[in-house]
């Protein structure tokens, strides 16, 4: 165990074994159950820079943003699929994708990602980017909406300001839970993840969104961030009994990355064992070791490095391991974390399907494993316990429309 | 340096090397520096999968805990003791292991483990589990016991309630000075390692046991969960000047991983710098980096990385060496935290041998180092360390007898 | 991509590409942004080790600090410049060191390094060591100075107690501004890294200084440790145009390393982007993935992990990978931390040197990036970054003497 990497005998055997599960894993249908949609229309080269990493834009002290592991990735593995050659410049890049067109882009890109199966949040900027009903048709795919609490929020704010808010939003969510596959909070931009772990009195709840309301009428933007009415909004997705993602781990500059560790959730997640409601901690990179350690002693909790497969590029078969430290191969599941992009659902996948199989070949190769033991935990990884989670798996199937 | 990986025309050798130190290695006897107790009795599967990690009991959502990295390296490493072939099915192997009985898999497997010195915390469940005396026959080796300084105070206020709480815990633990080789504390899942750093007053810690006593009276559990108090006795322990055992990084359900870091130790450390009393750090992962840098600036601070070895199995190698980027060589011990299971012990003894073999032929191979100081450095880690530290390395030899 | 390290029939042309880019990377002269001047005596073997790493000093638990990665990293990098056998042991190095005098020592080591120009940080106690000349003709390289904010206020403090305080060090900052290249600060040591993002009030800064000026009269020793005059020192220095340098990340036992992430400057990062003055995170070790992702959503930060380098020894090129997982190509800069030996440059500048060209060679075997965009890379991170933030790119060479 732990060895194969100098075991010069073992090459043969270790290289034909990875050519089995990679062959395994690329036949294995893949649900990615954390994404966005795309861009509809054309990008120029600041636009698309501006979408490729978390990086608001290029700016003037670090150069272009393709100068970065997932802008090598995406120069690497995409321009194949755009008939160019690997590694094309990105002006090059830039100019096929024009001539292409981005729905031809769009579907080359994501039917070669493999994705059998899409769960869309829908809650960022939807205007400006396809339904997941549009994402499943350019991709030849399924897809099913993530509602994102915190916009439920802001749209029975909007409409009606603080009178029945509470009423109202439990109507909302319950609407939502009819169709959806699960929910999703941005509690880590808004208020951090150092939630209390109790459910708020429905007084507290009523009070805080009268004082939300009371600051919009005095012209402040429409922006849930309070950690009351944030709690109000997860416990009520609990009782809804769906899957509820959490965004943890690095994002944009409007986040404190210090207040986006999974660790912050531990009394959160104390409170809601026993459930029945998974709760999924989303990309965790650079915490994902912390968010190991959490899958392990709860074993309703589900994690991902999503976002990190797209922006680590080489390093993802690295990340990818030190997440299978210690998370159960019975709680990890596969995000594109896709956004405005076909370029990164393609290159997460792709990137991802890498790291697992070169994990599982190199256990193989040094005999930590069986081939049968490396087999199950790819389908584990790839499509099952999102099916578990999602209620998917044949007994569960439908169970989130029954919410 | 840093490049044998590919370095193909290096192979050879490098195997070579590898093999003199594995053999090196091998030969010599590991001090643990901490484990516990094993079950006494057979055990079903539901028992051994609730003893196999840090959860609980297998739950619905991630299926069996076998599913592990642990779960894995138990049926690779442990089956071929058990004389079944490597990677033997769980139903399989725990069918063989109720067929030989849990003495006779306690014995083949703990002298398997090449431990020929265990130090046993006695303070958690001892009832179900052997005494280190017990445990030291099972594995033809000796023992000697670390006595945990919140279980003394808990005895003594069940026996005495407040009365006389301060003078009957520092006879209590001067009276366990005697025999034992060390302290523990659980400060970490008590009240967080975020202690303040100085001795509190008598009057203080009186107060804070009264407080104590009455809440038993009106019915709380017996559970130490006072910053003061753990305070207290800490000090007394520095007063008797054996090794202080911390629990620091993760463990079960009950610690809140983010109060487990052991740079929130970094006041005491400062505090106890140059008192004579070295402060052992346990487990640390995933905090394992932090615990290296406070090994490199405090003198008196000896680091493991004990129950990662089990837990994070194919891995092992990986955070072994991240923990040895700036711990001193001289600060680095190794412990097992065998529990309950004598494959734990097995699992972490032989990935720790794997692990530090690797990590040092490579070093070799790449010419970082000769393989003179591989030889020393394997000699300090694998024993020389925890003798200094304890006071076994001959001059200190009886030093625990004589606090 | 990620697979190289076991497909063995690409050994040959990895081989032959890590030659090319070894030959590059050894070619490229490096910038080192961030270093100290040297002793210019002879050096006993404890004064010897209490430079080598990070602990004030060897002491009676650890044994000697060459049982290090540092000491190893010395004894295997620098004996040969010295005439001696690779791994020459301590005792022996420190004769020849002797023997040869330490200005030729110096001479050997600092030329050996590749290195054309030092920015050196004159701040931590300057009197025994080399001026920034004094090391730049040892080594046959140019020098710039970095200043130390706080030990300008603490000159100011010293020579005009509160008086005229805000004014003094204004003027103190801007005459430092004409000729230095940065400014560096040490707030890590003193309050912690959590400072408040906002400009401090002229008169919470002279009310502060007056507090200070009131505790020195009463005997207090002149070290600034009040938060309001750190943020009023960085404040002025973002006026005055300078890219500023942190220390984040491990140092010695005065700093708390729970209070150096760099994630807890996110808020001073917010509040200064977009002013044109980039922010040097320095080192970043354990946290370096977070300076990663800080440096990825702040377009005006720059990481580097300089003091790691020389620590972490054998392990430098993983330390270096993780950096590049987050971190812009374009936002990566060298230093090495020399500090007090000669030594230390040495070893800094040539593990560097070896992680960069492994780095990218491996990437360029497992065809993740292209030999041009590999050598683009390295020139990008060893000087052509540094050059940019500190203004020395053409257009705007000489912009620090413009402030």
């Amino acid at each position: 165990m732990a060895r194969s990497s100098d075991d010069t005998s073992a090459g043969p055997s270790r290289s034909g074994e990875r050519r089995r599960l990679e062959e395994l894993v690329g036949r294995v249908a893949f649900v990615d159950h954390h994404c966005h949609g795309i861009v509809r229309g054309p990008l120029d080269r600041a636009g698309f820079e501006s979408l490729l990493c978390e990086a608001d834009a290029p700016g003037p002290w670090h150069g272009s943003l393709f100068d970065t592991q997932v802008g090598l990735a995406v120069r690497r593995l995409c321009s194949p699929l755009l008939d160019l050659a690997p590694h094309a410049p990105a002006d090059d890049y830039l100019a096929r994708r024009a001539e292409l067109g981005s729905d031809e882009v769009a579907r080359r890109l994501l039917r070669g990602a493999g994705i059998s199966e899409f769960f869309v949040d829908t809650g960022f900027r939807p205007d400006g980017l396809t339904t997941p009903d549009e994402l499943a048709a350019r991709a030849g795919a399924s897809a099913r909406e993530i509602v994102r609490l915190e916009s439920v929020a802001e749209r029975v704010i909007a409409d009606h300001r603080a009178g029945d808010f509470v009423a109202t939003c439990r109507d909302g969510l319950a609407a939502a839970a009819a169709t959806a596959i699960g929910f999703k909070s941005i509690a880590a931009y808004r208020v951090g993840l150092d939630l209390a772990p109790d459910r708020p009195a429905t007084s507290e709840v009523a009070a805080a969104a009268a004082r939300w309301a009371a600051g919009i009428e005095r012209g402040a933007p429409i922006r849930l961030a309070d950690e009351t009415l944030i709690r109000f909004l997860i416990w009520t997705a609990v009782d809804l009994g769906l899957p509820i993602q959490f965004h943890t781990g690095f994002g944009d500059a409007d986040a404190d990355l210090g207040r986006c560790d999974p660790l912050l959730l531990a009394p959160l997640l104390r409170a809601t064992a026993g459930l029945g409601v998974p709760i999924m901690l989303l990309h965790t990179y650079p915490f994902h070791r912390h968010a190991g350690a959490l899958a392990q002693v709860f074993d309703h909790v589900f994690v991902d490095v999503g976002l990190a497969m797209q922006n680590v590029g080489s390093r993802a078969g690295q990340v990818l391991a030190e997440l299978l430290e210690l998370a159960p191969f019975g709680s990890v599941v596969f995000s594109s974390d896709g956004y405005g992009l076909p370029e990164l659902f393609h290159v997460s996948a792709t990137l991802f399907r890498r790291a697992l199989s070169d994990f599982l070949a190199a256990g193989v190769a040094d005999d930590a494993w069986s081939h049968l033991d490396a087999e199950r935990i790819a389908r584990l990884i790839a499509a099952d316990n999102a099916h578990r989670a999602y209620g998917l798996d044949g007994e569960g199937a439908g169970r989130g429309s029954l919410a």
